[in-house]
């Protein structure tokens, strides 16, 4: 078993112990795998994260990408590492079997990308965002896009990405102003800029196929106001013939590059449409085919999103995992200083992790890290039993479950993951500051996940403000149901009884407040406290996750060594007596929250 | 009055409403100068900070010092920063009127500082640090080192570092193991290797002044271990004659230069003392001379750790003001996003500031890094306090005051500041994690801070192990006497008296948790909470100075604006209502600790 930034016995439990993965194997696939040959598929993605991503996560870091003369220049190694991702068929884990994909559940396609991120996030994030851009064409597109634009991606050979945000258009995307205007009767001709495009120009693909977000003038011209009058289109950088051969470059250009604090392996640009940079004639403007319905472009951009939320909050969690392993191997060489009880100056020094408050910060580490990564693994499972599950009412509540989870597993991962590597470079010390340590950088990597693909802020909005909303409240009870199975696990325990109880009152309380603020007559006054809401629900969902792991531990018992069943329940232990009664705090304070306490003048700050 | 990275009627507020700076100017600055002139100096301050200080910041970050034939090249807009700080005497500040300095307290130069801090605090850490070592020779050296080490300090011609950490022993000073050998009456040879030196090789002085921690052998050749054994060297770059020129470069090399996450302007590197390199005839070790006693260099060495960290927390809140008065302009001017009961998708876009998750990063932000500047001049007028107090006695408690809130307010800056900075950030959302933000440095900066000069875990231990048993616990009861005159003057308001109960309740469970911490029979389960009690610790001073400063700004009344007025209310209440519950429930948590919950197997992490 390779040595990982994961820590592998963890998610192999994870995986199979408690979430059952070789159960959801495709139809085609099952007689091909099992346990073994998933967890030997899961050694080849170690290998490969070890070999090729890790090995250039500080070369990624110190030679960004630069724009030459309008090309992207970046470092081969970059290159080289998604090729082999591609080579070793990693695109196209969870094709259908029949169409030469592996057949394998979301749930090992996370776990693989998990090992990836672990090892070089900038690196991953490329075909994290290809994957979402390809299975969105495939739940939206035609049959010849599908085969055109997403099976090209599930081989590795086209690359996606997503043109949403406009400079005057950030976290709002009802105020875009990318125009695309018909151009005979399928296809529609793209003007407008712009940014963050994550991986939005390089050659390290034979295509790149951005899903572009725009608004399609009305048969009087008119264009409609807000996200009721999106539209979703595909626009490849490279225009084909019927005949698959490239024809010439798309009206796309690159316009300016960002230079970011971390993630710097992956470029991140803005994009001109319809600049007419690249075709003689001028303002031709950018080809594209539209995706999903005209002006309810929302559907198809909510799947996109999601799963790149999804893939946000599963690497916030890798990130911090890596710098939790990091930072353990170093705390168990590291000598300095004595036991606080040691009276003599000649003792030998001591490996820092004897020292407890070390020893706490990498249990809080650890407590972050698995508990993100367990709840993003949880969050694939719903996926693949939205798709697997027996009946119609199991996947509808799948995807309920999933909707409901997705902000929340994204933003408490990003939050934690974050604190998780801040701890990480403090058990460093000094040399956790210097750029000789992967610590250092992993915490500049883990800071975009709070931002991008939707702040905490605009996601705790889409949590209170949607989410719980959805089927009069049915996720937020369909969620209440799967925790209290656990609750009934719990139950039948000696020591973890009390653990449960706990978590019901902290549940109890959750669900007051939820009413508090869905039925507050003042909506403005509720969803002031969004935010913290959105906080506390994580913690209080995590406490949850928690204790449904180390009861599943428990439970498989014989299977698991006692020290790593010791490790599960001390950070169960910390994080009920020192994590979850913050939650419930703050949940506490919500109820209590009489008036908008951001109510004073603007002068005032 | 010109604008700056620190709210500059907060700032004045502070120093002359709160803290009366203008009463602890020394003898012979008291008929030069007043309010209005020390106003025109903080305003000539924030001019050269916005002028030849915040103007390099990126520079400095993006053109990090580099070692080239043992000789360090920088930017040359740090040297002209520099050069200006020195001209216009911000070297000499505090130094007695009749030696050429401005007579003023350390308060004023602490203000001066923060303002210098807040736009570049790579580039004001120079003096920084060369101040403390220039008083600690000017309280331990003869007269001949002060005059020849410390005076050229505080007139900008000469630089001073702190040499203290070794690579076998970084937190752990009693392990260092440079050696002293006594070379003819007074002077010593040093031999050993230093890390982390900050300013420790650079051209930009006429000579630097190192002040390194050594052993040295008794009369039998051995050398005594720990802490007790160590001797304090003042160790310079060049050496001179007693003519003042030059003659040789001291036997000192620089070994390495650590590349940092951030204060990448500051030079940060590791010397070798006594390798020879300068010499022709090798081993002849380092020239120096002892400041303080031998063998008990612990006293002139906690007195330059001690001003240190004091800087090191002051850095911190100006970083973070810096951040927060950045945000707080471009939450200002950036429209995006509507009200959430505006429900036309054609009314205009708002400015973000409009929106209350804004408002409460803004704010949380408010309470960090005006709370964070608050107790770093409280513990400024400490310092005036013991130099200036009418009887002994007094400057007595102040010493003990300042000793006991140094740690507390180093680490609350270090760990809110940095929050604050992570907020600034997420207010800019995707332009804050580009280099074309100062929050995105900034954020990087202050991560430095929670490390340099003592991470949390050293502060925890010195503070709960060391300055709470400082005098039978006299520190803690002084304190306790200053919080109270403060409820007692809240407990007249109207308003403040909710607050004033509030922090007695909070202050009387902290009394509680100290006593059961310290009587704990067995030290190690409460050494074990150390961290988490500092934590604590910080929240319930900075409620109570908060409420202080309110107080403070009721009592001035006419003096201050409404809206002034009503943005310190309203940090005021937040504290109360979202702070201080988290820290009383730490402090809940720590009492009910029954346990060392971190005494589980190593192999379990």
């Amino acid at each position: 078993m390779p040595t990982s930034l994961i820590h592998r016995q963890t998610l192999e439990f994870l995986l199979f112990d408690w979430l059952k993965a070789d159960q959801y194997l495709h139809h085609g696939a099952k007689q091909m795998h099992n346990r073994a040959s998933l967890s030997a598929l899961l050694d080849r993605a170690a290998n490969l994260a070890g070999d090729k991503l890790a090995s250039c996560y500080r070369q990624a870091d110190e030679h960004e990408p630069v724009l030459e003369n309008g090309t992207v220049r970046m470092t081969p190694e970059i290159r080289n590492a998604l090729h082999a991702m591609r080579d070793q068929g990693f695109f196209g884990l969870t094709q259908p079997f029949e169409e030469g994909g592996l057949g394998l559940p979301v749930l090992i396609e996370r776990a693989c990308f998990a090992l990836f991120a672990a090892a070089n996030p900038a690196v991953a994030a490329y075909p994290q965002i290809s994957l979402a851009c390809a299975r969105t064409i495939q739940s939206w597109g035609t049959p010849a896009q599908i085969t055109q634009y997403a099976a090209p991606v599930f081989t590795g050979k086209m690359f996606g990405t997503m043109c949403l945000a406009e400079q005057q258009a950030g976290s709002s995307l009802g105020d875009i102003e990318t125009r695309a205007i018909p151009d005979g009767p399928a296809a529609y001709r793209l003007f407008g800029h712009k940014m963050w495009v994550a991986g939005g120009a390089h050659t390290m693909a034979d295509n790149i196929v951005h899903l572009v977000l725009a608004r399609v003038p009305d048969n009087h011209g008119n264009l409609i106001p807000g996200v009721r009058g999106l539209s979703l289109f595909l626009v490849p950088a490279l225009i084909r013939q019927a005949n698959g051969e490239a024809i010439a470059q798309n009206d796309i250009s690159v316009t300016g590059i960002n230079r970011t604090m971390g993630y710097r392996g992956l470029i991140n640009c803005s994009l001109s449409f319809g600049e007419g940079t690249h075709r003689p004639g001028g303002k031709a403007g950018a080809i594209g085919w539209l995706i999903g319905p005209l002006h309810r472009g929302l559907a198809p951009l909510l799947q996109l999103m999601n799963e790149a939320r999804a893939g946000t909050g599963l690497f916030a969690a890798a990130i911090a995992s890596a710098g939790y392993q990091l930072s353990l191997r170093y705390a168990r060489e590291r000598r300095q200083g004595r036991a606080w009880t040691e009276k003599s100056a000649e003792a030998p020094q001591i490996p820092i992790i004897r020292h407890d408050d070390v020893r706490r910060m990498l249990l809080r580490q650890k407590c972050y890290s698995e508990g993100a990564l367990a709840l993003s693994l949880y969050c694939a499972r719903l996926s693949d039993e939205e798709s697997t599950a027996p009946d119609a009412d199991l996947r509808r509540h799948a995807t309920l479950l999933r909707e409901l989870l997705t902000p929340v597993a994204k933003c408490w991962s990003a939050q934690w993951g974050l604190q998780a590597n801040h701890l990480a470079i403090q058990v460093f010390g000094g040399v956790g500051y210097t750029k000789q340590c992967a610590a250092e950088q992993l915490f500049r990597d883990n800071r975009l996940n709070a931002i991008q693909q939707g702040t905490h802020g605009v996601q705790a909005l889409e949590l209170l403000g949607k989410k719980l909303r959805l089927e009069d409240g049915t996720a937020l009870e369909l969620l209440g149901e799967t925790m209290h199975k656990t609750l009934l696990k719990a139950g039948q325990h000696t020591v973890l009884a009390a653990h449960g109880k706990h978590l019901a009152r902290a549940m109890h309380l959750l669900a007051r407040v939820t009413r508090q603020l869905l039925t507050d007559t003042q909506q403005e006054r509720a969803m002031a406290q969004a935010s913290p809401y959105l906080e506390a629900f994580g913690h209080v969902v995590v406490a949850w996750i928690w204790l449904d792991v180390v009861l599943c531990c428990e439970h498989v018992g014989g299977n698991t060594e006692p020290h790593f069943f010791a490790g599960k329940m001390a950070a169960l232990d910390y994080f009920y007596l020192w994590e979850l009664p913050s939650a419930e705090l703050m949940l506490n304070q919500l109820a209590q929250a009489g008036k908008n306490t951001m109510h004073f003048p603007d002068q005032s700050f």
